[in-house]
């Protein structure tokens, strides 16, 4: 274990259409911080990643909070409770919190931050505890509440989801089929489709980089599709507005095409479908169903204990890697929920 | 009262982006047709107009049944039965249906057309009959249930509608304010904004053809808006789509800025908002809630008989004059509900 803490701190603004990268960031080192009263010092175990994460960093407007120059990059993580100032947590508890790209952080926790952001101690740990991070973390409650609150899926429904071989897609794909559905993915390339297929149990996929998506959804979908769960946006949610079931619902979860884009990205041309379908468009943030968390958490568990679930984890191994893990959210090339691991479990 | 037939009969398709005049149909002459057993004969009494009567005349795609050429406009009105062969019908009753731009037509009721389409006997008339083309029939409802059930429009919510002084708008705005809503009213021009605020006693209204309607929504729904009832589509609905309250919601009722666009219209740029503000936008189709017309109907005639409701009726004398009736909604000349009163009420 390094006894430094090792850092990357924001050193410019990427340019619009720029990929994340290291470029964008100092790595340095510093002190081991120190908790003071009602404080945790935590030793970071693993980092998720998040496409949100480019607009904390990028000038453009965002509903979220920028980081800014010569901060620590903020990102949620798992980690480990190492020395303790607060009558609730003891040394070895495990913790999913902000914790930023960093070896060591101190954390403030609150009833507050636990209600309304999911931070605090983990209540049931399993190992591996980037599992909290992932299907047992808030990327499963997206998933959960995404498509079956927002989505509103039920056995029999035709569920298409985009960036299926993503984060959020293979696990949305998966719920999807577990709850008894037809679940089509669309992916980027042909092994991302042949793994959603084979290993997630998609019943199909399609490749939007060499076929027709309009048409494939239109052999596939003949009758419409009744959830599409929208993780990309542009072109593909267009062609989706065009094979819509009668009161079909789409979830728009996210716009990776639109986070690095150049100027504003295009709108769905073909949302007069939704009038023509009577179908509807919603968004939604994870963070609304905090509450319910313990819900999706014995869910998801539920599922991952039966063997019905697979975590998806695609992992790197190193903080000083940190940039490239959440620049392959943007070159397409991670499978599954992209993480870094940056310290063993303990 | 005319012992001829008179029919508007399709000459041919409009050209994209051509507004709808008398050019596009023949004015023709015809005998009065005869009932089957089982059929009635209905003299027209009143017509009414609505945008998607454009695409049932053009070649573009659209959800509504085409007329080809050489047939009868198709139309919903009010008339009154002149002879009967059925047996639940009797001359003198009052019918809404599909009647067609013509003096007379035949009609097969049916409880199929009752139930599914609002095509039959009217159980209450109200005179002026021309109010079951209104407020007491599917305009009625649409404003009811698109903002009621689809809008979710509840007390003290803010409420946004464009095309204010339209048939739509206007019923809107008045059933947002009578459950006790903020209303603001979207319209081209300054004396169609003074009518929904004066007469119509909305909150505010916004001139898009002179104001910036982004900065002016800005000032009049400083949190937001909860709802919008879109009518328009277009620049109106990106400008609202930056001005919503958490978990708003967009009615997406029509979008005439697109009924006679050339090629396809953009979509809304800032659809991205949805997620930002966990909003969702909404298509529906008053004909969904036919079996609950009852509830609307009744909820209408009680603000009606009370004075809360301006039926907003807009009307032309003769049908000679309907290609003109139904231009006046795509050249924005009609205020509040168009109709045309083809002969009198009997």
């Amino acid at each position: 274990m390094v006894d430094i803490n090792r850092q990357w701190r924001l050193k410019r603004h990427p340019e619009p259409g720029e990929v994340v990268s290291a470029d964008l960031f100092a790595f340095e080192s510093g002190a081991i911080p120190k908790p003071d009263d009602g404080q945790v010092l935590v030793r970071t175990l693993a980092l998720g990643t998040s496409p949100a994460q480019r607009s904390y960093i990028s000038l453009g407007r965002s509903m979220h909070e920028k980081v800014k120059l010569g901060d620590v990059m903020r990102g949620r993580g798992v980690g480990v409770v190492i020395e303790s100032r607060h009558p609730d947590y003891k040394p070895g508890d495990i913790m999913s919190a902000s914790l930023g790209w960093q070896d060591y952080s101190v954390q403030t926790p609150s009833v507050h931050a636990q209600r309304i952001l999911n931070i605090g101690k983990v209540a049931q740990p399993v190992k591996p505890y980037s599992l909290h991070l992932g299907v047992l973390g808030s990327a499963g409650a997206t998933g959960y509440f995404g498509l079956l609150d927002v989505g509103e899926a039920k056995p029999g429904d035709t569920v298409v989801v985009s960036a299926a071989a993503g984060g959020i897609g293979s696990i949305v794909g998966q719920i999807a089929r577990n709850i008894g559905c037809r679940v089509i993915g669309i992916a980027g390339s042909d092994e991302k489709c042949r793994w959603v297929v084979d290993a997630l149990k998609f019943d199909a996929a399609i490749n939007y980089k060499t076929e027709n998506v309009d048409a494939r959804l239109g052999e596939l979908c003949p009758d419409g599709m009744n959830v599409y769960f929208d993780n990309v946006g542009g072109d593909i949610l267009d062609a989706a507005l065009d094979h819509l079931a009668l009161h079909a619902r789409i979830v728009v979860c996210g716009f990776i095409s639109v986070e690095q884009a150049v100027g504003p990205a295009p709108g769905p041309k073909n949302y007069g479908n939704l009038v023509r379908r009577r179908a509807r468009m919603e968004g939604f943030f994870v963070l609304d169903y905090v509450e319910r968390f313990d819900e999706s958490e014995a869910k998801m568990r539920a599922w991952y204990d039966a063997g019905k679930l697979d975590p998806c984890e695609d992992i790197d191994h190193g903080l000083e890697l940190m940039p490239e893990t959440l620049a392959s959210l943007f070159k397409g090339t991670n499978r599954g929920i992209k993480l870094n691991r940056v310290a063993p479990d303990p």
